[in-house]
């Protein structure tokens, strides 16, 4: 009897900082502009998954968070046959035989699913990089994210650690603008706000916007290249100011061009109103941007800053987002609070916000997809 | 002793279905783009101003709502100034002599203020129009509304009834697009959904956008003229379809900007969202657009449709979005309610939505000022 050869591995989430929203085309997954990420560490948060093969296995299978997936899903079969024609392809008859075996496939998040926090991303680049450790093959992360992105758009920034591009020309691949050392300070927190699941999911929605949003259009056109390269330079400088006011103004305008589409998309709800505002009222105390906010297809809110700021920041969001004792509250990466004072303590809480913030998770810059 | 001379009018208000928003000068008040509005019937919601003169009175005064105005509110001096102005070039002699009169302005809205349903529109209308009354001015409404818009740009489309258009082109003056009797059908529910001020108001507002969105500008540019063209077809026409998509579409777009403004201005709140999907969902069970929404700079929407839906729709909206009896909820022209039946009784309420919008007025589309 041939022994199963399995593989486990973890990807991590990423979170755009200029937006990808729309796409050229539906079925290859090339996307209406460019946009840029950055890769959450996997000390809290990632998608581990575990590809076994035997010959002897009759179907493809998968299993999410411990529920059957669906086997017709287009997206997985569209990633597992990407995968094995590599594999068909190498010069090792092993692997090459070991191509033509079923797998069966166990995949979980450690995180709320369908909520905005980049579950398919970090779900569908863990998929294939683990297919391709499980084939043994030495293809170059580039290659593997043009794989992923069949899966879910934005899975094919989650194979780098770092500071990613996505770039729209052929091959349609990301890479990497700078690596997960380069800018040790900056660090966020990821506000859960809700665990509910969207009630339009990014697929539809963004062609919802492609087909009726006419603002939509002038933002592919007109203003995402001007700010990728803005982007990228506040990146490589390490200049926060710009890279906080970037990302919120282009987390606002995909919010606004999800506005504009017909029906209108609302990803963003009263608490996530709520924390864009506590943070322009807190950057207006600081009399410099200090916080950034960024929500993608729902109600979380990611806030960017740089580590300096945590203490003071994390204290001041706790004090009008729960009532729960910091220890429960935070998760991840560990930091010293500070006491909220001075002016500070005006951004009081009320009934409405108080609560409507279930947990934070703190996060560093992190690796791309690894071993587990 | 020379006896006081006074006279006494109401204006309407009037709802913006392609939105003004954003301004090429400020001091004079010419907006970015034209604007088609609905001017609705004076039976519930209207401004009353009363102006008086006398030779004695040392100072212009003003009182707004029973407060004290402030005298040096420039838009109000503007206004009085420009038909002061007109007066005083009069060939009649006594109307030159009063001109030099301090006058006493009382004027009350009997509607909430500040919070999005144009109270300042019918404010400087009715204070112009009174003006011109008091003089006995026979200029025509086109060269008033011109003057109404030095105190608020959108008061200048209350000068006249039915649909207006708002021409920014010199001399920047509101036209009849079609008279108040010209679609007896359409009609309007207000919904008073909160009567909070708005926390950044229209002026500060528009400039903000102006300043800041990049959206704004492709709308001005490349949008907006192509919806007023359609627009005016579709109110000459009565096709109420094309009328309710475009209405719709150009709210949206119009917060859209407001979001894509930075800081973004948020105007909506949750009970707006929900009237929106609840008006999308409604459409989708009749299987044709049959009610359209709008939201200028507040929460509180208006809903525009035509007579024979109000009575099935009206019953939705009850049910959905209040606890109290009808007779209560509803003000303004009576209509019969239907009960609500078949796949309507799907569209739910719950604990968030119930009891969130105060109470509705129902309107027709009226008359412009008059002599009360």
């Amino acid at each position: 009897m041939i022994e199963t050869i399995s593989q486990t591995c973890i990807a991590p989430i990423n979170i755009a900082v200029i937006k990808y929203w729309g796409k050229s085309d539906e079925d290859l997954i090339i996307p209406l502009n460019d946009s840029i990420s950055v890769t959450l560490d996997t000390n809290y948060m990632f998608t581990k998954t575990t590809a076994s093969a035997n010959p002897s296995f009759t179907e493809d299978t998968i299993i999410l968070n411990n529920e059957e997936g669906s086997k017709d899903n287009i997206r997985f079969i569209n990633c597992l046959t990407e995968v094995r024609k590599l594999a068909s392809c190498s010069k090792n008859a092993q692997t090459v035989e070991q191509s033509k075996w079923k797998v069966a496939i166990v995949s979980e998040n450690n995180f709320p699913t369908k909520a905005g926090l980049a579950s398919s991303a970090s779900g569908y680049a863990c998929l294939v990089f683990t297919l391709a450790k499980l084939y043994g093959l030495d293809t170059d992360s580039s290659e593997l994210s043009a794989l992923a992105r069949r899966g879910s758009g934005s899975a094919c920034r989650s194979m780098f650690g770092g500071f990613v591009r996505w770039h729209k020309e052929e091959p349609c691949i990301a890479k990497p603008v700078a690596p997960s050392n380069h800018w040790p300070e900056l660090c966020c927190l990821v506000a859960v706000v809700s665990n509910r699941s969207k009630t339009v999911g990014s697929t539809e929605g963004m062609k919802r916007s492609s087909d009726t949003s006419l603002l939509l259009q002038h933002r592919v056109k007109n203003v995402v290249s001007l700010r990728i390269k803005a982007m990228e330079e506040a990146i490589l400088q390490k200049d926060f100011v710009k890279f906080a006011e970037l990302t919120m103004q282009d987390s606002n305008q995909f919010h606004a061009v999800c506005l504009d589409t017909y029906p209108p998309l609302f990803y963003m709800n009263s608490t996530s109103q709520a924390v864009i505002e506590l943070v322009h009222q807190y950057n207006e105390i600081c009399q410099q941007v200090k916080v950034a906010y960024t929500f993608d297809a729902g109600s979380n809110a990611v806030l960017f800053m740089e580590k300096s700021e945590l203490g003071r920041f994390g204290a001041v969001f706790h004090s009008v987002f729960s009532s729960l004792p910091a220890s429960e509250f935070f998760k991840g990466s560990s930091f010293p609070l500070e006491q909220v004072k001075d002016q500070f303590l005006d951004l009081k809480s009320n009934d409405s916000t108080k609560g409507s913030v279930q947990y934070v998770i703190s996060c560093d810059v992190g690796e791309g997809p690894k071993l587990a």
